[in-house]
């Protein structure tokens, strides 16, 4: 194909006179032209952001691997690296300092946030979650009241006592998420995913990330609307709950006639992804509608969306080499196991096709939030104990809350498994931050305390596990 | 899974209900809370915009497959859904002109372009062109002039006498621009696509499009700079030409070293595909830098990209799938071309990456240019006129080309081929108006133009070829 160059010196010589020689012909036939110049520095500032987009997500790429071969999650080398780009500013290099607070960058940043929490709905197993229900429910309703309550009414006081209210509210909300992915990975790595200690975890999870938006869609009325009094209060609860489960219930509804309807016009996965992101992007703006974050509205598009309904849709390319594939194995013996394999091959799944989709955008928000980390602020003394004080805090709120796992399950690996705050707790921490109510000083201690709680986790749970198995050796499995 | 809901009613009250419980504990947390309202608007009109572009995607992607279905190139759908949603204007009903303006929809657009010229690029074949080259050359050379010189000196002075001569230039430009998707796919319906005459089209095209982008970028260095003499053009052209050669050049020499470092780092697709799209838009910057368009620079890093570089990434997911797929063929006779086809697999080619990009921002770009086509200017018998002039000046334009096509090759064929314009006259058209060179009637006369010579084609040249066939049954087949 293309190795016309590096096969061949004399080609790429030839291929280079080619091009010359295409040129002259368009001085002269452009001679006579004059004219008015109009914006040139347009397309050239457009071209400036998507470079540095495209720049950045391949740094992130690397940030995350390297975190990966620490055990880490790859979003913590996200948030490092954007916290490294803001290296510079301390020596008085501003040089990425426009690119954070750029309109296009902030929108692949925000949109990025849509398709990740559209993600998290579609990955929530309500299935899962009913096994171990009433336990993680309560381990849930623990792990998020007690670090709402010592953010916003002990920590918030004492650390931000010139904090507003509205501030407080936001503290104590950041303290709240849970963000799991990293525990399940460990989980997975010593094989105890099907123990109780982990259901409970992995449940509790999907109803800290409801209860999550819900407190985020409160928060979020509060400081718009200023002053608010119990009945307000009352009356965004109510709407956000309304929304979800109405909006759930109505999209049930209506996702499988509109996906059998589209899919006899267009049956490729191209249309499956459009029709997939059109939910999540109108629910964020349904969303939006009743006063609640955008975010809300996509991850009840996700809850919602089960890939049943799309069922119709086939990867044409895919089916054609599957199609090929059975063919050649067909008088062979092949196990059913493969056969099923190939098959489920053809279609490919909602959260495969936005996994795919979101490769690109979600780092953009990791790097995005740490570059707005002030790092000049972390020089001061007071303000590393007020994020260590937050960190303590953020870890014994969620410790507390495995003490209500109940037999059968260790409270120790409960408790720490909840701890990470992860991507939900830097969103709440952006909003806040955007909306002005967060101010650098906070956003930076927030940060930081997000990052320790993630770091900590892969590092301290293993241990805790280890020691549980050895001190009674076989926990109950959960069949 | 999430089939919760749908399998059991009782279980979606039970849901419901603890949905509901979940908000009754949020207000009395909140209660004490009073704050100061700030900028709700920003997360709903965000959110309008993305509800909006996820629909118009999905209407796209209908719009698209209703013009396959008329043996017509999904583009020419996603075009006419765009100037049909500019209906409701004639009634005095603007919803949609907010969006049309919109920044982060002109810049999804604009992202979607640079998209399409990466792809272009990544798709056009030096090799097979080489095996016509000479003939193709001269195809495309004649193919570009001819209707340059048409619309630049004869069109243009006639239909707006009042048009500067910057206008005068754009409008030959677009008339350049050839697209042979539609006439690849009609060549491969009817099985000519080995033919002399298939060959030249489709390595005519890809002159073309060099051709079209030096075009561009001396026509917009005119634009830009104003009062430009000789010298100045002959320095555009160098610049551009010289750009094309040395990015490339330098470009084939450094992909393959740093696709193997970033491999080493992470071996993954997503890291494949950041890194393919980093090509495509930090070339597209470097091109700004030159005082390019930046699709000249996107077009250039398709070209100078091979799958061959970033060979090392694989697809994890369906590197497992494949190797269970081998190990239960394994014992069994598998054709080596089975095989082949499982091993192709675990790679996942540039090409089809950024075709998975691409999927959801192309039709962006077609539905946003359609929607910029302002319909009560075409109520206008003059400008209907203009227009049809316009298209016979374009079918001319490339037919003559077709008489350079030599012996062996059908003349009437390769100047049909040639025909239509698709995409590339597109871009042009859109990059003039936004420039400010071309009025919403020549923007109009142009996207009809575009329109019909895209039409025709599917149209016309089947019944061309099998006239020509029945004439000589055997055209010589190129080996």
């Amino acid at each position: 194909m293309k190795s016309i160059f590096t096969r061949n010196w004399r080609r790429t010589v030839k291929a280079t006179l080619t091009v010359i020689a295409l040129s002259l012909f368009v001085p002269s036939l452009a001679l006579a032209s004059h004219g008015s110049g109009e914006e040139g520095g347009h397309g050239s500032h457009f071209a400036l952001v998507l470079a540095f987009l495209g720049v950045i997500v391949v740094l992130a790429k690397v940030a995350g691997s390297i975190a990966e071969r620490f055990k880490q999650v790859s979003v913590l080398g996200e948030l490092l690296l954007g916290i490294a780009l803001g290296i510079p500013v301390l020596f008085g290099w501003h040089f990425f300092d426009g690119f954070k607070e750029n309109e296009l960058v902030l929108f692949i940043s925000e949109l990025a946030v849509i398709v990740l929490l559209f993600q998290a709905g579609l990955e929530s197993n309500l299935h899962e979650m009913k096994r171990v229900g009433m336990k993680a429910f309560i381990v849930a309703i623990v792990g998020v009241i007690v670090p709402f309550v010592l953010g916003t009414y002990v920590l918030a006081p004492w650390l931000f006592p010139e904090g507003t209210s509205n501030f407080a509210l936001f503290l104590g909300a950041t303290l709240t998420a849970t963000s799991v992915g990293i525990t399940a990975r460990v989980f997975k790595d010593l094989k105890i995913s099907q123990t109780k200690s982990a259901k409970i975890v992995l449940g509790a999870a999907v109803f800290d990330d409801i209860m999550g938006l819900i407190i985020l869609a409160v928060v979020n009325g509060i400081v718009q609307s200023g002053h608010v009094g119990p009945g307000e209060i009352a009356w965004i609860s109510f709407k956000a709950v309304a929304f979800l489960v109405v909006s759930i219930f109505v999209g049930r509804l209506l996702a499988p006639h509109i996906g059998r309807f589209l899919s006899r016009i267009s049956s490729g996965v191209s249309m499956k992804m459009a029709l997939a992101l059109a939910f999540a992007f109108g629910y964020a703006y349904l969303g939006s509608q009743f006063g609640l974050a955008p975010i809300v509205g996509a991850f009840a598009a996700g809850l919602l969306l089960d890939s049943v309904y799309f069922s119709r849709f086939v990867h044409p390319k895919l089916t054609n080499e599957i199609e090929k594939i059975v063919e050649g194995c067909q008088d062979a013996r092949v196990s059913s196991e493969v056969q099923e394999t190939l098959k489920e091959h053809r279609h490919r799944h909602i959260e495969d096709l936005i996994e795919d989709f979101g490769h690109w955008f979600i780092p953009v928000f990791f790097v995005v939030t740490g570059m707005a980390v002030n790092l000049s602020v972390l020089a001061d003394m007071k303000v590393l104990l007020a994020a260590l004080a937050l960190t303590v805090a953020a870890v014994l709120g969620k410790i507390v809350s495995g003490f209500f796992a109940g037999k059968g399950a260790d409270w120790k690996v409960v408790g720490l498994g909840m701890v990470p705050r992860g991507e939900v707790g830097l969103i709440f921490a952006a909003i806040g931050r955007q909306s002005g109510v967060i101010n650098d000083e906070a956003f930076a201690i927030i940060v930081v305390m997000i990052i320790l709680t993630t770091f900590i986790t892969p590092i301290v749970l293993p241990r805790v596990i280890k020691k549980s198995v050895e001190e009674k050796p076989v926990e109950t499995p959960v069949v």
